[in-house]
């Protein structure tokens, strides 16, 4: 182990004193793993969505100070009491979300909803002694989703660390921890399009895109993007997205005219919008006798499924994921390959990058609906 | 072929002349039949409710005079123009719904819901000439499913005819025409419990406990049976059932019932009622992460079926189906080796027996709730 294992590392970290206020790059101390923890160097991290979501905080309990931050590569500085599955100068990527190995969901070939690490948006601290591993002059500072990757350094639960290939670049990679390999799995995990199937994807972020890389990659003939943002469209095209549907340009629910389109109905479509109506069309615009509807985006805690049963007699399939069932440990070094032998395009998805020092503009960049994702290089 | 092929068989029918009004014995005459017909003498037949429902006629356009009848066992008497999958002499089961083998559908290895020859209710006639086989007298009697098998004979498109092993006798196999298939598939080819899983099955008439039956035979440990009628719970025991849950018993949803009775829900389970409560319930006590459930409940026409999105997003998946996705010609015949195997017991499904002269009797089973499957000997 390196000459820090087991001391408290002094370093930067960018610490959301307040909803929705600036992030400030401070200096905080970091301390060193606990049993079944890992303490990460990160060099790479990314902004997604969640993050910007939990620090403007409407509408949940805001649990400030707190370092956001969840997509990211590093590398293991030390490890805490029991870990053997990783070592100092192990590649990785950690994830908001993840796998004990023991639980029943673990040990399910289906399931990635790890009983004891599923995310857990509200919990600021570590699972195994209830504290904060970061602090400010003896301050504590919240986690954010058991990673906190807006810091040089931080401590990460090992089930949620995927160990990868080290020669990944890992200013790519970084970006497979959440949305993008949400899309990516949503397509070729759960919905699985045979070869030359149609696939609708609702919804243009990069959850959707990655969801159409996927399609992409599955080898779907027909990729229909529907977006109720047009400027989508043209970003689209990159990624095998073909044929564009826009809801607003019809006087008539989008699933009759995406069933127009298609014959009576895509084979596949997903749905990375978030949004009910969505949620609704996506399911019924898929074809009767075997077409399959996967949802994506997070409702509103309010939103309520409508159909007519019929439609799932019509023998339809209408599922939901998280993470788009990847398992993060077991699963995600496998993506990485995807990346490592081109199959999968991960370039194309990162349309900005900052040094750390000007973390607050990749909020801006996202806020402004311009990035898909804006990749901040740690020691710069 | 026998002396009969090619000329108008004159032989005994039940007629329904008006809605629920006892059927009448009458002699009919029965055309030859045409291009991609089959001619067939039905030696058994039995009722369900579809029959039932289409007799009473309340709510749809009645179509009177009319022969009912869509679950019986059968022998080819004669072919018409172009037929070379059958021969007199084959025994067979006409069904409800077809298979042309063409259409995209019958092309798909998942679907069964032949654009050709899916289920039509309204149609009473053959879609070959749009005229019915079936008169007395000169006056047309519609056809009822495109099968009427309460007749002697009658005449079936050969997309609705499965040819099966001539070896099963058909006084038992008759009862796979339908309710039974329908259930049989519902868990064996759509919910697909892993072996050891717990299955939940809403609804124990026929339909439901051929599903329990599926789940005995794919080797669930734990099959738990959810009927309001505490009745249906003594005969559900001969199906594997071995767990028993009245919502009525309950003042919580049922599905918070079944969820504690199983530390978080069950693996699969299928609905078989027709009630769209059961079918939200039987949704939402599958658990996280890998449950299924299976919809094959006809429901009311204007019935909504509605859920959080969290259910779907937390990995459940919703499908339905149609006949247990059984493609009738090329997936009966297996369901009958199933029988011949002893692998399926079809005996326990046949509480009752009549002679045709007193099929009035089957109906009065049915009306009381007494019966699961009445089996009509045509020739008594
Ligand atoms: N389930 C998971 O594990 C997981 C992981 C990451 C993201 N997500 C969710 O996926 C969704 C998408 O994430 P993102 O980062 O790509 O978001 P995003 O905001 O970048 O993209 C959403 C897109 O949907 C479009 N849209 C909104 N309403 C629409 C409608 N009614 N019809 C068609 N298009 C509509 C928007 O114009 C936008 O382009 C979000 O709800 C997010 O919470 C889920
Ligand atoms: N999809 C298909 O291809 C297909 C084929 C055959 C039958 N069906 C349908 O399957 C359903 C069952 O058919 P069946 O012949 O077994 O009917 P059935 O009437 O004999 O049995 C239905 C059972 O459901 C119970 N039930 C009703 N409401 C309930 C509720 N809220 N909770 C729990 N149990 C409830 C009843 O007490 C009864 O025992 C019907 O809706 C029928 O139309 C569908
Ligand atoms: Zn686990
Ligand atoms: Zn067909």
């Amino acid at each position: 182990m390196g000459s820090t294992a087991g001391q408290v590392i002094k370093c930067k970290a960018a610490v959301a004193w307040e909803a929705g206020k600036p992030l400030v790059i401070e200096e905080v101390e970091v301390a060193p793993p606990q049993a079944m923890e890992v303490r990460l160097k990160i060099l790479y991290t990314s902004l997604c969505h969640t993050d910007v979501y939990f620090w403007e905080a409407k509408g949940q309990t805001p649990a400030f100070p707190r370092i956001f931050g969840h997509e990211a590569g590093g590398i293991v500085e030390s490890v805490g009491e029991g870990v053997t599955e990783l070592v100092p100068g192990d590649h990785v990527l950690p994830v908001f979300t993840g796998e004990c190995k023991e639980c029943a969901h673990c040990k399910s070939e289906e399931s990635n909803m790890c009983s004891l690490l599923r995310i857990n948006t509200d919990r600021g601290v570590m699972i195994n002694d209830g504290k904060s591993r970061f602090s400010i002059n003896g301050q504590p500072i919240f986690h954010f989703l058991g990673t906190s990757t807006f810091s040089e350094y931080t401590v990460v639960h090992i089930g949620c660390v995927a160990k990868i290939n080290p020669l990944a670049p890992l200013d790519k990679v970084c970006v497979l921890g959440c949305g993008i390999s949400t899309g990516l799995g949503a397509t070729l995990n759960v919905a699985k399009p045979p070869n030359g199937s149609t696939v609708a994807v609702f919804g243009l972020g990069a959850t959707g895109l990655a969801a159409a890389e996927g399609a992409r990659i599955a080898g779907a003939s027909r990729i229909i993007g529907v977006d109720i943002n047009p400027k989508r469209f043209s970003e689209a095209k990159k990624f095998g997205v073909n044929e564009f549907v826009n809801p607003k340009d019809h006087d008539r629910p989008v699933q009759e005219v995406l069933a127009e389109m298609t014959n009576g109905g895509v084979d596949r479509s997903i749905e990375c919008t978030g949004n009910i109506d969505a949620m609704i069309s996506a399911f019924e615009c898929v074809h009767d006798g075997w077409g399959v509807a996967v949802l994506v985006g997070f409702p509103h805690k309010d939103a309520v499924f409508k159909t007519h049963p019929i439609n799932l007699l019509n023998e339809r399939t209408l599922k939901g994921t998280f993470f788009g069932n990847y398992k993060p440990r077991s699963d995600l070094p496998s993506v990485v390959e995807k990346y490592l032998s081109k199959e999968l395009e991960l370039e194309k998805f990162i349309t900005h990058q900052v040094p750390f020092s000007e973390i607050n503009k990749a909020f801006e960049y996202m806020l402004q609906g311009d990035s898909l994702r804006c990749v901040i290089r740690m020691d710069a």
